[in-house]
């Protein structure tokens, strides 16, 4: 329905009307924007015939409940059927809407305009290439971080209180927005003024409740720093999925997990937590929240290996679409790229090659965005530093506003009146690359688990 | 004219009606190349009013005139308006073919397919960024190259002959091709049976003569090892520019600016020209073919330097196409790029931003497949090395035909039945970077401009 209503031939006429007027003169003012923006989707839906959008939303809501349940009985085999008949319908709607380098290309699109499998693969091969050695000396190195301190007792309620309380310091603002508990932490929403945030709390395991929170928070950050008066306009809406990532991941790593945050926020939480967190030196609970491990699930991954599940994704779907990989050899492939990246293989397909529900859906396409975000967020933060001075010293001292800040009048506002790669290269003077993730994560895992171990894997 | 029969309705027909029958069923292989490839461009082509078309290529044509005037007369007042009116053409034919984007991603499809304003930043942006700093510390080293040696006297005929059997030795087939003088040296002809290579000489210029040969010889190699029975058909045609390219620049420099390839022939270039070279030691001979510094002309630039010329260009001419360089400002703008990169100033707009012919013509995104032409070529050249050995060697032995064999089987004969993006990430095992073409280039200026440069530069 969504679809007939997108793609009505007045709206084309309209469109056709509006982009030779003076009113969209300006390319990359408002209307201009909104103009171009919405004409390119349009155009874009119209080459897909009605026929293939519908039969690609029903197979999408079946084969995801085949997935959930082949997930739970770990069965491959059941689900297989599905993700050939998902991939097919996919690389049809490519072919009708088109591409140049390959079918990828047309599907990246819809979640990341500007994109083809050429620009990621050129940024996230460079990546997975410096991050694997990175990886592998921190396993060798031999150190522990002392995680165990996260699993002490941490009451919900107290969790709830202290979380909240630092979502705000950061700068979600709750006369415009909530907090409440779900099964999976999630923002949503219905525009700037009204941002739903929600986590969950497990008692022993205060990073995965904090962290989430701090995570949301971006998401909700961003939001709610989106123009009210565009509400509902490509000027109004956020730029892209990975600039949405790079927002969240923003506020959970490179500021939740920063030394300065905790030198700014240690002494509250362990009166928060007194049970668990008394005689645990600042260092001990910064480590641990640091912790690095290679691990087989994506979303308990850590801040480093984070990204190499995320390489491993994008390499396996666009072999899928380009046609270089058969879904009957994906677990294989799968645990074959498990092996050579993070080095760990999954006894089972359901923490393996079933654990997420992107492809059962056919989001072929989406992956990569996780990854670019976390660049987005890297390579933006250092143009950040630059401009404002040493973040880590105003972290420890509570104050998150000019960074917040600096987001509002270089990111949040911009809306989708620039593609993600343009605003990066204008913002930090830079095409996206893997340097700046890299060169942060080098210091930090460096300084934690041991300092050769910077040098060694930067060759 | 040629557009009127590209785009006839019953070829659409024909092509329809191939790519669904079972001829084409094998996407990877000619036919389905074939079909696929045709389809595509003939596609892109009926987007584009043919009243477009002719209007460009009118334009073009007079724009031409008017830019080789105004070179002859360092007067871009006279140029501007004819580059102002082949812009907003080919902006307009972007509009007309459609993009994700950027404008620009429509037009360097025409030159290289796959490839985008962001895809190219990418790697060209890294690629700048890194040879900078290597071209600055080779200035600072003040280490001169003896290349006064290749301005003594080179008799024509005695460099003709010499240029002919090097040329040969590498593997061109004058058999099936020929090599004639011109003012400005190309390499053309009629299919991989008949390849025709020109250039020029100067008894007081060895380089330019030789390097010439070599580089058409490049050019002319890859060309006979196209299929001749898929000539005329995509599966017989060369890749992409940069493909090209990268065959051209890897027998020029690779091979033809190698110590080994002159350990090879020197005594033989001592033997043919006596006056010029007796006495003068290899080790002098091989500085002065490589030498390296700023300069303001491309094409007489050298194998470090050339690159950054490049890179400038795409910088310039994609800020244009994009609105964010009014051509007004491009003289300036070519000044500071200059000043900022190699450090050079043209006292004039004829050897400086009036230099080249391309965007007289309207050909905004071909300048890049030169620099990508580079790094393929240093990407897929240590590859054969991983294969077959030390190449080196190999030169310094007169034996090309490992190398030879292997581009054969890896590169020409694959014509477009693959993108080049996908040819090398599949031949090399990695997405293009441009990590091997600096690894090289710090390798071999590091060891002729001082060994400390290399690690100076490496940061």
């Amino acid at each position: 329905m969504a679809h007939r209503r997108n793609t009505a031939p007045e709206v084309g006429e309209w469109l056709d009307t509006l982009v030779t007027s003076d009113l969209a003169a300006d390319a990359a003012g408002d209307l201009g924007a909104n103009v171009r923006e919405l004409r390119r989707r349009r155009k874009k839906l119209t080459k897909v015939p009605a026929a293939l959008v519908e039969e690609i939303a029903r197979t999408a809501s079946q084969s995801h409940q085949v997935w959930a349940a082949a997930r739970k009985a770990d069965d491959f085999a059941a689900f297989r059927p599905w993700l050939e008949k998902m991939l097919r319908l996919r690389i049809e709607q490519a072919e009708a809407v088109g591409y140049s380098g390959s079918p990828y290309d047309a599907l990246v699109d819809d979640y990341e305009p500007g994109e083809t499998a050429v620009s990621i693969a050129r940024v996230l091969d460079a990546l997975r290439a410096e991050l694997t050695p990175l990886v592998a000396a921190i396993v060798k190195s031999g150190r522990k971080a002392p995680s165990e301190v996260l699993a002490r007792s941490f009451p919900v309620a107290a969790q709830a209180e202290f979380g909240k309380r630092a979502a705000a310091a950061i700068g979600f603002d709750f006369d415009a927005g909530r907090l409440d508990t779900t099964h999976h932490p999630f923002c949503g929403g219905a525009g700037p003024r009204d941002v739903r945030l929600t986590t969950r709390y497990n008692e022993h395991d205060f990073g995965d409740g904090f962290f989430s929170i701090l995570h949301e928070a971006g998401h909700g950050i961003y939001e709610q720093g989106l123009r009210a008066d565009q509400y509902g306009m490509p000027a109004g809406e956020a730029m892209s999925l990975a600039i949405h990532e790079s927002q969240s991941r923003m506020w959970e790593n490179l500021v939740g997990r920063s030394y300065g945050f905790w030198r700014w926020l240690y002494a509250d939480a362990q009166r928060a937590f007194p049970a668990a967190l008394a005689g645990v030196p600042l260092d001990d609970f910064y480590f641990a929240v640091n912790e690095s491990k290679p691990s087989l699930i994506r979303t308990e991954s850590d801040e480093a290996t984070y990204n190499l599940h995320v390489c491993i994704r994008f390499g396996l779907e666009r072999a899928l679409v380009e046609g270089r990989l058969a879904v009957a050899d994906l677990p294989g492939a799968w645990n074959d790229a498990y092996r050579d990246t993070l080095g760990v293989v999954s006894p089972t397909d359901a923490n393996g090659v079933l654990q997420d529900v992107h492809w059962s859906e056919g989001m072929f396409g989406y992956f990569p965005t996780y990854a670019l975000g976390n660049l987005y967020a890297a390579q933006l933060f250092d143009a950040a530093g630059r401009e404002l001075g040493d973040l880590d010293a105003m972290f420890a001292a509570g104050e998150f506003e000019p960074l917040l800040g600096w987001l509002r009048r270089n990111v949040h506002v911009v809306g989708q009146c620039e593609t993600a790669p343009r605003l990066v290269e204008r913002v930090t003077g830079a095409s996206l690359s893997a340097a700046p993730l890299m060169q942060r994560l080098r210091a930090k895992f460096g300084g934690l688990y041991g300092g050769s171990l910077a040098a060694s894997a930067a060759s």
